[in-house]
């Protein structure tokens, strides 16, 4: 098989809102190869990363990344995760192909998947995909009423864990969020897990984490997640060390192996958070996932939007038994709810599993794609590069 | 003053060479507040930057940059410093972000700096510019007898020191580099400073890098530049044990200040080298020199463009006498030569100085942005979102 076309979709809701909520827009890649289509999510800027996709040439460490992905062949996981180093080398001075790649990658496995009629997990090596546990993923309530009430509704829909992010949280007095932890934990009841996401509020200040640390530790917080910017590991290890028994969490924002290893080896995170649509799809996440395995850190999937996004998340660390929780949208907009005809449920238990079914398992609908497809156009010195893609199924 | 304006020129040689020249395009950067310009350059892919600058709201962490700007006040350096912090804050998911704000900040310190009639250096807190000693900064030759010329021309042409890289270099047999790095020696004589750019060649493989080692402390190489892709600190370290006492240099590849920290806490890296036009512009890069200096560690610029650029990235470091070296391109392309009105011409002795003008002292020749302007057009559901601007003084 080689690889005939990339084609990239932008697709976004009527109105996009000034809010955390990333499910907003999509950026959906299908990589076709003869008779064989594949299918991945970047969790990124969808015009930014079209371009990085077709900018010309700037050097030869500056390419376009269909340079490095069009006309290769793909056998084999390792054509894959080749391609991957030949995008990295040659778009080495091409920031956004990081993002870019990852939608590729993600395709590319997916397509492997389901030329050889199975799923990516075993791909991976995995001889089994183990259930795993979802939270819910929230938003903090704008008061701490409004967090209880989320609360509470998670724990009604079957959920044993919620994460709490953004909002107000870590912007105003330690006061207030101590409320709203505790109106979290109250609403999760005593068995529940919580998690905090403070989404990276405080930059780099040790001091207004730490201000966090005792209320964190009274509603029993499992961990704290992103406290500040994914590169300042010295505070990460320096706040990890005062909120212990609280672990922290990060790497959501990791767009390489190295960044998500840095944060293992340096800023002692317990749980390392990985998108694969931002770290450049499944063959560098599952990279992290057998690392932070060996170092006794957990492996967490970031997932905010659909359920194509859901099951790439998942593969990288399907066969590690351990490591069980999983995010789960749960507050997602239509066009990513609506993206694939299957869904992953969860079950009685409120578990979740893979599909046991070729690639990923999900197959986007067409008719979700022409409703939220933006039309783009892009022109260089009169030709136009790239025009958004027709579409078909 | 308030920002009125971003404009953002593509310019591009007529033809664009697969080779390791990043001066053969360039992304100019124009900020207007009121009555005051001021100009800035980005090391980066132009149409991936220009997207980074434009593109739609995905989310409130994924917002386009020119959105934390425009409308913002510059009356002082923390300004400026300020405004950095909210792109990065509030484009945290936009990868491209760094290398379009790079840009941006540059324009911003030159616009400050004119507006008060001081050179940026000033501004910066340093008293003084201290005069640098450029390197010649050249490809390697496709042979040793073309490197040994090269070296040899650098000399001829008042160079104490030159900087080889890219190339053949690191790709083939050991011992052809060696052959290589000799030839070098020869041409620069043994008085001459041998610097070695191994261009992320071999990516995280310590072995490999580790046989030219014995070649490198023959030669007298004073550092060995990016053995290993940015992020892998660990490997950086191991090679820095081994190849004493010559010693490792790296940090272009930062896009931010928490990069190049890593460098040095973690990698070992005896030289940090910094590219204004990646790392998020002057503000993050005079981070690091003050960081670097408590340290030990000596900065040097990375420029291989434009002299608007070489201004930009010797600001940074103007005013710490210790840190000598600096990087000088003199292999660069019509357009990134003829980019600026005024030049930093190195002197009898060969070092150059910055000018004491105000801003970076740096004007953009109009003749030159005409003549290499790319038209580019991006419209998005039919309403054109970037267009290039009209060239003016």
């Amino acid at each position: 098989m080689r690889i005939d076309a990339i084609d990239v979709y932008y697709l976004r809701m009527p109105q996009v809102l000034d809010i955390g909520d990333g499910s907003q827009d999509a950026t959906l890649v299908r990589v076709r190869a003869g008779a064989h289509l594949g299918w991945g999510q970047c969790e990124a800027s969808p015009l930014a990363s079209i371009a990085a996709l077709v900018c010309p040439l700037s050097h030869s460490a500056c390419k376009p990344v269909q340079d490095s992905v069009l006309g290769e062949r793909v056998e084999s996981p390792e054509d894959i995760i080749a391609i991957g180093d030949r995008v990295r080398a040659n778009s080495l001075d091409l920031l956004q192909a990081d993002h870019m790649l990852s939608g590729i990658d993600i395709a590319l496995w997916d397509l492997l998947g389901r030329a050889r009629e199975c799923p990516v997990w075993r791909l991976l090596g995995y001889a089994q995909a183990y259930a795993k546990m979802p939270y819910a993923s929230v938003l903090f309530g704008d008061t701490p009423q409004e967090t209880l009430t989320k609360a509470k509704a998670a724990r009604a829909q079957r959920f044993r864990a919620a994460k709490f992010g953004w909002g107000p949280f870590g912007r105003g007095l330690a006061g207030a969020d101590r409320d709203q932890l505790m109106a979290a934990r109250e609403g999760l009841g005593p068995d529940g897990l919580l998690l905090v996401d403070a989404g990276t509020v405080w930059a780099e200040d040790v001091a207004k984490a730490a201000e966090r640390a005792q209320a964190l530790k009274d509603s029993r917080a499992t961990w704290l997640e992103e406290p500040f910017h994914t590169g300042a590991l010295a505070e990460y290890a320096s706040l990890a060390a005062i909120a212990a028994p609280v672990r922290l969490a990060g790497g959501e924002g990791s767009h390489n192996f190295h960044m998500a290893r840095h944060l293992i080896d340096h800023a002692k995170v317990g749980f390392i958070q990985i998108d694969t649509g931002r770290i450049g799809g499944i063959s560098p996440a599952k990279r992290v996932a057998d690392y932070a395995s060996a170092r006794g850190v957990t492996y967490v999937n970031h997932t905010f939007t659909s359920h194509l996004s859901l099951s790439a998340s998942l593969q990288p660390y399907a066969g590690i038994a351990r490591d069980e929780i999983c995010e789960y949208p749960v507050e997602a907009k239509p066009l990513s709810c609506d993206l694939t005809r299957e869904r992953i449920e969860r079950d009685a238990a409120g578990l979740v599993h893979l599909p046991d079914a070729p690639g990923l398992g999900m197959t986007p609908d067409p008719a979700t794609i022409a409703r939220y497809l933006v039309d783009v156009s892009i022109v260089v010195a009169g030709r136009e590069i790239y025009r958004s893609p027709a579409v078909s199924g």
